[in-house]
């Protein structure tokens, strides 16, 4: 096994060897296994943002295995999704790409404090043959400590059967602005509660240089953080996440034009930041150019390409 | 995912989509991954015979730890071992190779009928992450009951979560001759019991040429099965296995030279066979001579040798 | 719904909707669908006798589809297998034909007094979709309490799910001789006692005229009881079977010769019996000589062939 | 509510209020309902003796819905069976009879040491409506204490789902002669058994004058215990069963004249006895005898006849 | 039995025997047993309104023990209340009067959206002889999914365990003006919502003219569905409980003038009604004036006074 998946291995010593080698196959699977980078495809924006949302633009996405086939293709580490889409395809494509059950999502119907409804379990997990659950959490929702009390059974029980567990950790609100929701200090306290909350893998969007919390600011200040690069951001955040220890990976966000993207994509390689998990802006390209959009993204992680 | 996989894979329709993962993982890894065959390193020899008469010819067997390496290096698809050996080198090797653990042992220490103990559970294979299950049944014992019924609940608990069943079928016990233990109607029963059984993998002895029931002989007679040679009677054990629907592999038996073994092997590919699982045989070599051999098997196997 | 299933669902009006649902889908399907009539094909030799003597006379039966495929073409009422045999085709047959699951199981390998295996579970026959569990109980071994206790527990799992029960009822045992097994009053008594442990639907073997013990025989001679020909016995193990307020089907026994099965077929009907489980006489002969054989003894219960 | 009754019930203040309900139901049903006595029907002997044995002197019997209407029509306090008899009426006759569902039950068929086998749960008689669990006890088997350990389960479940318990307390086994059985001392001591044991309501033979112990000869000597008339004998065993303040009934035994029975009934009531447990005298008769002969019995208890 | 008693058992044919055994239980017993009539002593008002306002007017009631008392002298088919009331009582008269446990209850002490609290169990009413259980539900609350859950989960246990399930539905809450909670189309509404509920019987209170729904109205303009009268109204009611196959009682509500309940009476027997549940109109009378009216009351159901 290559040697930097044995270091990030290697910080995970208090979990079940079971645990461990779920995450291996997750690093090792791929264009990019074995060298410690990831790009996840995700697909739940048929159940967060509607269907037509999400699957007009490329109407081969209302189909499930379309997902499936998109991520092998592409050699994706994984793809992730919620119950209803793996349950879709799992059977026939057992045993051919890592999985990640979405354990909780959202609609777009209600409105109200955020906070995602569980639609999955562990053992639905298991069934699936996934090596991971994943759950979003809300920090700054009203309703966070539900949220918290879920991932923290819902966690237990995964790690329990030798599962990884990825969170999604989103800061929204009525305790914070929308531009908030992406500043600095708020995205690099996401990526510490997400760690805290014992979460192998953290998922959060890109930081920009905006600072919410006027304490916060006071520090940033004093201590001269470096915040004005994308990448010195990235590099924030994954000190954030215990110094490098924990994998962080960055969501690509909105659909956008494919430059702005890649260029994300170095700032997030030149901060040390973990990988990708991109969605709207693979699966809304027709194949083939989804395709080649994903693999300029692995490119740049296992720099074969600036 | 491999023409020859998928097939395999499909003849076990009825399991969960966890279930054929972790097939496909046993299938697709190591030296013969993708091909349909299987070389498996079992070694709970240090259990059943003592730790001298397993380790003492090759004392780096004494480490646990030189048996995963073996595997890895050898490229088996996957390694089968009790509780302590796994345990002794789960998290250090996690996610290089597929793990079997075998769930009841017997020592060497007592006498009379026969009848593996329990020394492990299904939620040790998930923590320690294993892709199946091992239990081994001893028909002809007068305590087979007590096994069936063993076997019977770890293996609906292991589909429940996921895993496969592997199942080591050996004759034995006060109403079979010694002969018996090996003679062709015997081993062939051996095989579709554990299949009755509900096993996803069957393990058995290589059969000779003796048949052991009067009622079975007055058949093999009258119906003239052909059982003179040795691929003709491990086609008769994988057609016995639900006709080839489920994996049968072969074990080596005693240690012996190594003409007559890569004979075995001859005979168990051009028969139909799935394949071999072979311990006293590889490990008590010198670890450079056991890879050597083990990969002289495979390609036999693979069809890159005769 | 035909009136004859109506008035037999009757009898069971202590059973939950869902427990008659599934004794109405075995009643309801095949040839024989609402006749009140049942045929079914039962395949549990290759665990009770082994592969050769099971298939060899038929190498179709080997694979496990073919049974399936038999029962479908011919028309018969149900399926009846082990979990290994029902696993290996439930899910490309799912819904075309009930499904009995066989709980437990005994091989031919070993001596001692009788007591079969338990080998599946309630859940597992949930999980594969059928209409009912099967167990069979060796009246007059020293071990039928295991075995009565066994089906108590099941039985009342299984109704609790809504499934059926049907039992096997086989006097066989240290306290009875060879001819004892199949005597008039062991096998009345036989049907009797399957009732009493509630059965749903119990399977008897075609009794002779020989009384077995002596308390019995008294009464049979002085109540004269009429038993000289096949017809009155099955009328009487059918008023044993609670006035023919169960349903009571009766097994072909050995393989022979066609005349003499269609005879006991007509004996059955002319008694009163409820129909047939033909194993060893349907699925050893050739495909389309086992759906013709099959189809007659159909035709014979329909009335609509002599 | 009778005061008869009333002062039955105070025996039971340890009891909840859900079993005194359930024996005021049995006090309170029928012909004798209100004077503190009971006739009990109870129909076993199909499992117990065999259907031939049992219901060929009177065919109506084979029927499982005669009972039911037979112990309605004479006016009975209760009608007890096995679980199967009970299934195949519960739902006819919802409400119209208080039920005792026994829970063990032996067949005629195998022999070595009296145990019965447990063919039915607390939660079966919840489901079809009864008031009461039956349990046979065979004191003087070595198997006493298999026996004695799940009455002592069974029981403790069924108070505490408010249900009473009926032991049907025969000594037999390897420790007693045949003579034995219902030697006055052996008989005393059964019901002391079964009270100790916590049971509600004793079912024991009606003894003779026979004294099986030599210890315990010695004190009836000694003491001059009155046992010279079977009155004197009913006095002495229902002292026996905690002075009167448990119910203490007895069973008819074997078919015999209609006299003898009835001097019995009269035993019992001037001896003090509870009332009689009668199955064979009563449904092996044709319906119309059957009636009048319990009504008889009735009559005689309750003191409007001699 | 009765045959009105039968005929309306069998309409509750997917009920177990013992759910059966109860309901025959509730309709056999008191003045008007047999005749498919009920009138129910309820007394839930000490928890529901305070002591005072309950029991002031006639101070026996402080007493649990007069209402059980009131309920037999007066011969109603069953008593139901809370848990501390029964329990105060339930050994005393162990057997003599169907117990109902009623098993959640409000007070008077808070505001804000109606809900009761659940504050007794299913084992409890096991414990204590309950033949029933009871729950009120308040559609119209926004909590109202809190109350259908719990109804949904008790009456599965209560099911489960032979008990019968009585369910008061009476619409309330900040949806619904205080004269539509009594409005025709909502008390219609409301008892078919405990009937969807799977409720055995259902009280309600006698509705009014007034259609409180602009939706509903337009179809009782258009179909001139009757409802000049009480007794259309309780017609119209009734059929809405599944057409009269779900047992309909009225309540009598609040404390009022003898002539005008006795109409209300009438009105509910002319309209099919099934029965009445009398609280405040019977308890809060001195015992002998409530006795006659009661009497008066179950007279007019048994047709043995207009």
């Amino acid at each position: 096994m290559n040697e930097r998946v044995r270091e990030i291995l290697g910080n995970y010593a208090s979990d079940s060897p079971g645990t461990r080698t779920n995450l291996a196959r997750l690093l090792n699977h791929g264009r990019l296994g074995g060298t410690g980078r990831l790009v996840i495809l995700p697909v739940d924006q048929g159940f967060e943002h509607g269907p037509a949302r999400s699957f007009a633009a490329n109407p081969a996405g209302y189909d499930p295995r379309s997902h499936f086939e998109l991520a092998l293709a592409a050699g994706c580490n994984a793809y992730a999704a919620p119950l209803g889409f793996l349950e879709a395809g799992a059977a026939e494509f057992a045993g051919e790409i890592p999985l990640i059950l979405k354990l909780n999502n959202s609609d777009s119907l209600s409105t109200g404090e955020p906070c995602s409804a569980v639609t999955g379990s562990v053992d639905d997990a298991l069934r699936l043959g996934c090596v991971a659950i994943g759950f979003t959490i809300y920090p700054a929702s009203n309703l966070r400590n539900t949220m918290y009390e879920q991932i923290r059974a819902l966690g237990e029980e995964a790690k329990r059967k030798g599962l990884a567990v990825v969170v999604w950790s989103y800061p929204r609100g009525s305790a914070l602005s929308k531009e908030g929701e992406t500043a600095i200090d708020v995205v690099a306290y996401a990526a510490q509660i997400a760690c805290q909350l014992a979460a192998h893998v953290v998922k959060v969007k890109l930081p920009t240089a905006h600072i919410e919390q006027a304490a916060a600011k006071k520090v940033y200040d004093k201590e001269r953080i470096p915040i004005a690069t994308l990448a010195e951001r990235v590099r924030h955040v994954v000190q954030s996440a215990f110094n490098g220890r924990r994998i962080v990976i960055f969501s690509g966000g909105e659909a956008k034009d494919t430059a702005s993207i890649l260029d994300e994509v170095r700032a997030i390689r030149d901060g040390g930041g973990f990988g990708s998990i991109i969605g709207r802006n693979s699966f809304q390209r027709p194949r083939k150019e989804a395709i080649d959009f994903l693999q300029t993204v692995m490119d740049i992680y296992a720099g074969k390409s600036k």
